[in-house]
């Protein structure tokens, strides 16, 4: 897909060949932005010099933080000149928080600006234009596909208007979440559950139904070294889907160890919970309560579409949906989940909660389908990861 | 674990060292017998001459058929003199079909025999004593995980006196095997259903439950190159499990095409079965149909050990149990099942009959462990292999 470019200042083959391993070394710098640069995508940047060394490299590390592109050609000095950028997204032509990295492409004299994805956000986009304008060649195309999955979470928000959702689930190979009596701690092991914390940190909310509130009671924070102090992790929004406001003033997803969102149905009676709010907020503590009221999805409960919209409004990008099975069988039927996380324990049930309610398959034929992404041991289990196949290759 | 030998005529390190690579040759060997030595195990065995070069190879490729020792020692004639030779399985020390193994080794003058598991058969045994007390250099325990993975049907015949069993599941993400209708064609893919007819052509019988014959009407047949005729895969032995003889006479099972055990209480009446089984007696062809009476096992139907006993008394040594979910969850619940391979699809259903039935579990913590032991994608899909956790380890 790269661009035909028929110039006499066209980079010689060999440094055409190497522009995936270049991108590849930018979607990796990428990563490292991931779980501290939301509402902002990731993006990685590595500057080579006119004769097809590395001078620079820099990612976006956080939100209000310098861009890839600045921190890479800061590091490049006189280096970048005549030289090759490689950007995992299409450089911004706005001034935001930071200058418009168009601007700062051209000041370092780039020749050459190679781009994994072009960027959806209407207002930053138009880098590449502003670049060629200027005479320097700009191609695109290159590990596009990486790039993207990198940046699923923002694409999603900026693409759809709404956050991108992560199911996320552990089961055993049977499909069970719950024994039969209702037990179901832990059916996967310690390296898996340090996993899960692994993904709630790369994400900017947990939501739940306020089943599995009643039933677990769970805190809903990160905690990706182990410990117990709920405050130690990111403060993620936990977010409960509690049509009723069923969710006990009690719960330790109200403790104030974390910012907490209850979805009440617009007619709900829930003053009790509304005075834990309030009294959560006189606390002042970074842990603050919500109780936000949104319309009924008849017979389901919340209306998730208006939830998540809700969410967008906040600047939520990815969220990661953990249960339990009756809302996640919503979220299925209701075509919002984008990506499946699920955390397979080698072990048989044969009774119990299954991991996924319904979700408005009745024959074979309407199953939802999906592509196996990744596929990685954890400890014992495997965890797998999958996503909607596309439409267009249903 | 290799015994330590102080002696002088003591390999070099070198050769030692490639112990592991000649044995896992050995175990390739072995595997090229599989679904055709039963009742006997696979065998592979490389034989090196004397300065540490191979100089022959072989494996037992069907009952009767000579051993892997002496299709080696006849590749590698007089070369054997003063070489080793590797074996899946200790040499035998009787006259059965053909002569004994160890005598077959001392005569070619083999210097040592390394073997990878000792032969827990009474009556074949004792080959390793036999070389010893003629001066071979005789070590065990290399690579013996492997080659006992290779030979799982056959050792647990020996030792448990009773067939190993396979079961075999295809379900969703979530678990399930039908849609919310009972359509349950197709959740796997093309290649998955192909390769389940390779799982069935390794094995000598396939299992099934009365409810999946009513449901699905199977023809339980093996067809690796996926062609219609069921004559053309092997004829495996195919085995009913029906308290009360309602398997329809004009089941697919029993149109003669392989042969076909139809397991019923003591107590049922079964006229007509019997009457079908009479039938197909007198048109002679390779599919024949019976009627076995068994203890009933309150509440669940057929006494799955009787009914292993009974298949054992027929020489079955490995069996596919291929559902559904009721029969295969008192397989588990009666812990007879020593291996599970499961296909599972890339797809959610939320709704339909789970893979597995009540197998006796509770509670979390009486949940049947299993561990992992192959995970292959297999087109779309994803071929996960576990076994039950040993005893002494859970
Ligand atoms: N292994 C795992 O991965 C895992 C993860 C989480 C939970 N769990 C288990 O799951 C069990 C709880 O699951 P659950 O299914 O009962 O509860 P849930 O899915 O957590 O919550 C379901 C409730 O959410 C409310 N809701 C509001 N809007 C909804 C909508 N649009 N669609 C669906 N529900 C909506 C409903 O209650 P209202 O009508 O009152 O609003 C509904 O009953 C627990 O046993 C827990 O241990 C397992
Ligand atoms: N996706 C897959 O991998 C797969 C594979 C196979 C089947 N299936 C699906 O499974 C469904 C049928 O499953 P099912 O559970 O109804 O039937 P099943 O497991 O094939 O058969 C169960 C029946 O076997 C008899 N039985 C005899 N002895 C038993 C014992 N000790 N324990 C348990 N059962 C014993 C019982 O009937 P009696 O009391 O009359 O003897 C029992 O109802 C079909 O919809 C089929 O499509 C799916």
């Amino acid at each position: 897909m790269s661009q035909p470019i028929p110039r006499d200042d066209e980079p010689p083959p060999a440094g055409r060949a190497a522009d995936p391993a270049h991108m590849r070394r930018a979607v990796e710098l990428a990563a490292r932005g991931r779980g501290t640069t939301s509402p902002n995508p990731v993006v990685g940047c590595v500057v080579l010099d006119a004769s097809g060394r590395v001078a620079g490299e820099g990612f976006h590390a956080y939100a209000g933080g310098p861009h890839a592109e600045v921190v890479a050609l800061r590091a490049a000095g006189e280096r970048a000149r005549g030289g090759t950028a490689y950007v995992t997204l299409e450089p911004c032509d706005h001034t935001g928080r930071t200058g418009p990295c168009s601007a700062a492409l051209l000041e370092a004299g780039v020749a050459r600006v190679v781009v994994a994805v072009g960027d959806p956000n209407p207002v930053a986009a138009g880098g590449a234009g502003r670049l060629r304008a200027h005479g320097v060649v700009v191609e695109s195309g290159v590990l596009t596909e990486e790039a993207e999955r990198g940046n699923a979470e923002w694409l999603t928000s900026v693409r759809l208007g709404r956050p991108h959702v992560t199911w996320k689930y552990a089961a055993t190979l049977d499909g069970r979440s719950a024994a039969a009596d209702g037990t179901s701690q832990w059916i996967t092991s310690p390296e898996s559950r340090a996993d899960v914390h692994r993904l709630r940190a790369g994400t900017d909310a947990i939501i739940a139904g306020v089943g599995t509130v009643l039933a677990d009671d769970p805190r809903l924070t990160a905690r990706p070294s182990g410990e117990a102090d709920p405050g130690a992790g990111r403060r993620l929004l936990r977010v409960i889907v509690d049509s009723d406001g069923r969710t006990p003033v009690s719960a330790r997803v109200l403790d104030g160890g974390a910012p907490t969102l209850v979805a009440v149905a617009h007619d709900a009676s829930a003053t009790e919970l509304e005075a834990r709010a309030k009294e959560l907020g006189r606390l002042g503590a970074g842990g603050a309560a919500e109780v936000v009221r949104l319309p009924r999805r008849e017979p389901y409960g919340i209306d998730l579409h208006a939830l998540l919209a809700e969410l967008h409004r906040r600047q939520v990008v990815g969220v990661l949906l953990e249960g339990g099975p009756t809302l996640a069988g919503s979220f299925v039927r209701e075509g919002l989940v984008d990506r499946v996380v699920g955390y397979l324990a080698p072990a048989l049930l044969g009774e119990g909660a299954a991991a996924l309610g319904p979700a408005g398959v009745t024959t074979i034929a309407g199953t939802h389908r999906l592509e196996l992404e990744d596929v990685t041991p954890i400890g014992p289990d495997l965890r797998l990861t999958a996503r909607p196949v596309p439409l267009k290759e249903k």
